[in-house]
């Protein structure tokens, strides 16, 4: 490249813009070694401070998006839709919403993550189905989607290379939390899956990795701007994660409560978001035209048993064992069952999701490094939720674990994750708005 | 160490204060490889934008200091001084004042460093000197200051080895103008050479690291509080480096302009900076009571030819040929002698020290990256500076090199460095304040 690295840095420090052609020649240097890794990592963390602006952000996601393979989908029929959620603690959607929105024929490609920080991965909890193969090679994953309408894989050595190798950079330089290095690693990875529409659930509240709703705004603005870039209709939800959604934290009982909501269980803040969601992807894969269709049709696959088929034959196709839909009770148990009660009468004020996250990595159900291994039948069952009117010593969660060891621990953290309040607390707003290309919209 | 690499980081990078031992575990985990280059660039780079505050700054100095040896120079008689430069062109204040200081009675144990950017080094103008050695060993360096009172070496392999590692990363990585870093870079090595006092010269305008006054006060001022934590009295002046000092730019001609000034020839700015530096030498090695007897004295110094046997006796005892003292005249000389004249007449109103400086890099007498050879005959003879009356067509300066390739565009490069005014310029200020511990002094 004509600029020398420590150039292009200084530049992006001392704020000036970078052009297309010097973020593109300054990444491609990286990924051939002209860039050492201590360049890039003081690069980012001048981006971090400096930012990047719409054209800055497109470029640096367009170099990610084609330092690997973008799958062509178009031998798929339909407009294929995926969603993508910025992370939280309980955060089971995907695993119901792949199956609805495919039941009502929007085809379903879909790349997801592994658990970061507090917060729980698709993929783990997906590999917690005995047999459930995540690791599809690009041709199985283009067959499973054109014989079931929804595929649900991990991140191949195809996809968005560049981004993996800089993820794991950012990871150990403290320069994860950036909108536009976020949006590029978010939408450089669902580029390349072959996607014509996204949906987002951008989350915020103390669970959340944007706390605050400016910023979690900022973020989703800048997602659907570089989904416009690309030609990808992009629309998100700014949703609640200050308690977690659902009663399950984990990973084999996130899925058997999915299963458990795909038979028609009622969890209501669960089932609103993905229920939102689903209808957004409707609307974008052009099976509803209102909202209200939308949520309606997709209630209607639940109802029907029809989603369930779908997340069944999924499984099934990925090498799951589909025993465990059947039968859900005849997956191992832990051996530990602990049970947090509640110190008074009243109503559930709080139940914090960051500190519920945090004690579900003790408890083996995430990862304190990235070489941990998972248990995938630790979790957490949060028995009564915010706003829930519970009594003095009523079990307010119960921890399943096989670490006798930190039993104390998290026992100790989810009792300080709920606070009991005499009277019921205001209801909290789960869905907070809806953002477009045309603007921000109520919900 | 206990918090994680990327934890420190990211500490910084939010605005917190790291505590003593946070720094020290920090960089010594880089020293041992448990923190990895491109998490100390994220680390700086972080620094860079969130600053340091004192006690930080004074942390980082001092595990700098102690990653190589502390120089114990007590069994040299006297109070060890020294000077330090920011970097102008045309400097050569130290190959003057040294002798002169070390004449007066006040051992001057000096590492110097070489050129950078368009900046010229002690380092390289004394090795101009055939045969004068600046890679003495700290035992040759002690013994030669007990001998002569002076001293003039490089950094070694012991001195702050963790500055040297730090600082091969900054300078390719856009992180070396942080005040903090800067002052922890000059005072961990200044430090490190068994000084008992500090004089500092730090350039403020064009041709200076920090062109604004603002910026150069705050680096004292910074350097100043690090000296006192260390117990170095340290005392600064603020000198304009906006046209270069003196009148050869290069190393050997700069070598030979020290000559003449210390034989008695009037350079009126060199000289103003070097009597004042020295003065405040003299004042802090207890060899002046105020800063006029300090002149007086160094004056003294010079007019007795006691300075320039005293420079003759480094030379020889450092292995430097003293027949090119006495006679400069028969130094080889550059194939090319290029003359720029005056487009007019008028009046010097700039010579802009930048420009001069990146010409002295083009015609072989500074370098363009670390590794090339620098050609200690080639030079910039500035015949005219500002205020200087000029005839079109007379001379302003004369570029002496072996490049023939090059001479057209130094040419050019010196010809634009000059503006000639037809009325005569406002005298700029050379000294602008003094700075001590007690605060900000006029001149």
């Amino acid at each position: 490249m004509s600029a020398l690295p420590a150039e292009i840095i200084r530049k992006k420090r001392d704020g000036d813009r970078l052009t297309p052609a010097e973020l593109k020649s300054f990444i491609a240097a990286y990924l051939d070694g002209g860039v050492a890794d201590y360049q890039m990592s003081a690069f980012l963390m001048a981006v971090y401070f400096r930012g990047m602006d719409e054209e800055e952000t497109a470029a640096f996601t367009d170099v990610m998006l084609n330092s690997g393979s973008v799958v062509d989908l178009s031998a798929v029929p339909g407009i294929k839709v995926d969603k993508h959620s910025t992370g939280g603690v309980g955060d089971k959607v995907s695993l119901i919403l792949a199956p609805i929105v495919a039941a009502c024929g929007v085809p379903v490609p879909m790349i997801s993550g592994r658990g970061l920080g507090h917060t729980g991965g698709t993929l783990d909890k997906l590999e917690s189905i005995t047999g459930f193969r995540t690791n599809l090679s690009l041709k199985e994953y283009k067959e499973v989607l054109a014989a079931t309408g929804c595929v649900m894989i991990g991140q191949t050595a195809e996809i968005a290379p560049a981004d993996k190798k800089m993820y794991a950079l950012r990871d150990v330089t403290g320069t994860v939390e950036s909108i536009p290095l976020i949006a590029g690693s978010i939408m450089s990875k669902k580029l390349a899956e072959g996607i014509d529409a996204l949906v987002l659930d951008v989350k915020t509240g103390r669970g959340a990795f944007m706390a605050s709703r400016e910023r979690s705004r900022e973020l989703a603005q800048t997602l659907i701007r570089v989904g416009k870039r690309f030609g990808k209709t992009t629309t998100a939800l700014i949703t609640d994660m200050s308690q977690p959604l659902g009663h399950a934290v984990g990973n084999w009982v996130e899925v058997a409560e999915s299963f458990d909501c795909l038979r028609g269980k009622e969890v209501p803040d669960l089932m609103e978001v993905t229920y939102a969601l689903s209808a957004l992807m409707l609307r974008s894969g052009g099976k509803a035209v209102t909202i209200a269709e939308g949520i309606n049709r997709s209630k209607d696959a639940v109802q029907s048993g029809r989603a369930l088929a779908k997340f069944r034959e999924v499984v099934g196709r990925q090498g799951g064992n589909v025993e465990f839909i059947d039968h859900p009770h005849t997956y191992p148990v832990c051996k530990h069952i602990i049970h947090v009660k509640s110190p008074a009468n009243g109503f559930v004020g709080e139940c914090d999701a960051l500190a519920i996250g945090f004690a579900s990595i003790l408890i083996g159900a995430g990862r304190a490094t990235t070489d941990d291994a998972i248990d995938p039948k630790a979790g957490i069952m949060l028995l009564k939720k915010c706003g829930d009117r519970v009594a003095k010593d009523e079990t307010l969660a119960t921890i399943l674990t096989d670490r006798a060891e930190t039993a104390a621990d998290a026992q100790e953290r989810v009792a300080r994750a709920y606070t009991i309040a005499p009277d019921a607390p205001k209801p909290v707003n789960l869905i907070h708005e809806m953002i477009d290309e045309h603007g921000v919209h109520e919900w």
